[in-house]
């Protein structure tokens, strides 16, 4: 295979993608090239798609293809609780999981150091002009249960804590559903210990 | 999310990739589309261009944007020395071990009633042709040492068996480089106590 040919330069293109390795990007490039009008076709029209189509919502800065988003423009979901999460995968998450009839706002990553990501780079001037334009009952801080994720949650709620009328919730730590204790991390056990009730 | 919308779409058409489930499918979704000049413009070119230029190559069934491949039309490789193997990977992973001089044979998978693969879905015809064309001094099957590349193996074999001119060599099976006995199944000990020496 020559190292600078349209095959090579596929496979390289697969691999950066987060979940493919050089392996498993070689079998899929493999895969592409031999069903080509069953699945490469079909991948090239639904990127170009999702490329022309999807846009960033205006006001909760999840991605979809009406502007503002389904979710922002739903009349049936109650405009007063706002969650808040790192990113849309876990927007699709809670939606997945149903039940949560509020709306959302996506700042796009926590808070990392390592990575170089500061309040700047995250969608956070948009939270607090939305928050003061029209303000919620409750907002809710659904991130990640990390040190990242708990620092960006401080940033959040010094942001919130502007405006004394709004209830800030976190979601709850503890066992999760069908746990075993004995699988468990010391920190979640803890956790549960004290929220106990 | 919409269910038939671009996004949902572009997330199906990745996770039926091999490699990719339905969680990495949404990652690498969300990736390119946050990413859309880094990532998912090049990822379009690269498809396009893949599934413009990648050809079968007519002699040995390998891919290349060469017709035919660079691998049978190299001049410094031994013509007189065909491997037969499974699939392009497989022939990948022998070119990038290094070491062997001669060309190939692509079969395009392995005999396998589970699948429904019989003889004729294999690139078996060919190779009789270009066998009794210009008959090699050796053939080396590097079939997978599984039940049906061994079966594969044998009616490569029959194929070849007409020509009794041509020496038919298979891999060795033994021990791997770097392997611990401990960590062996019992078929490769048994293979590589028979075969030492």
């Amino acid at each position: 295979m020559k190292q600078d040919g349209p095959l090579s330069h596929l496979i390289r293109q697969l691999s950066i993608l987060p979940g493919l390795g050089p392996r498993s990007a070689r079998r899929a490039a493999l895969t592409l090239i031999t069903k080509k009008d069953d699945m490469m076709f079909p991948l090239i029209k639904a990127l170009q798609e999702a490329a022309d189509q999807i846009k960033t919502c205006p006001v909760c800065g999840a991605l979809d293809d009406t502007s503002p988003c389904r979710i922002c423009n739903d009349p049936s979901r109650d405009k007063g609780l706002i969650c808040v999460v790192a990113t849309l995968t876990d927007l699709w998450a809670i939606e997945r999981a149903g039940g949560f009839r509020g709306i959302y706002h996506v700042l796009g990553g926590v808070l990392s150091a390592l990575d170089g990501i500061g309040p700047d780079n995250l969608n956070l001037s948009d939270l607090q002009s939305r928050i003061s334009d029209a303000p919620p009952r409750e907002v809710i801080l659904a991130l990640p249960a990390t040190v990242d994720g708990q620092s960006t949650a401080h940033v959040v709620m010094d942001i919130l804590g502007e405006n004394a009328s709004i209830k800030v919730t976190r979601l709850a730590h503890g066992m999760p559903i069908g746990g075993e204790l004995d699988y468990l991390d010391d920190g979640t056990i803890l956790t549960a210990f004290q929220a106990r009730g």
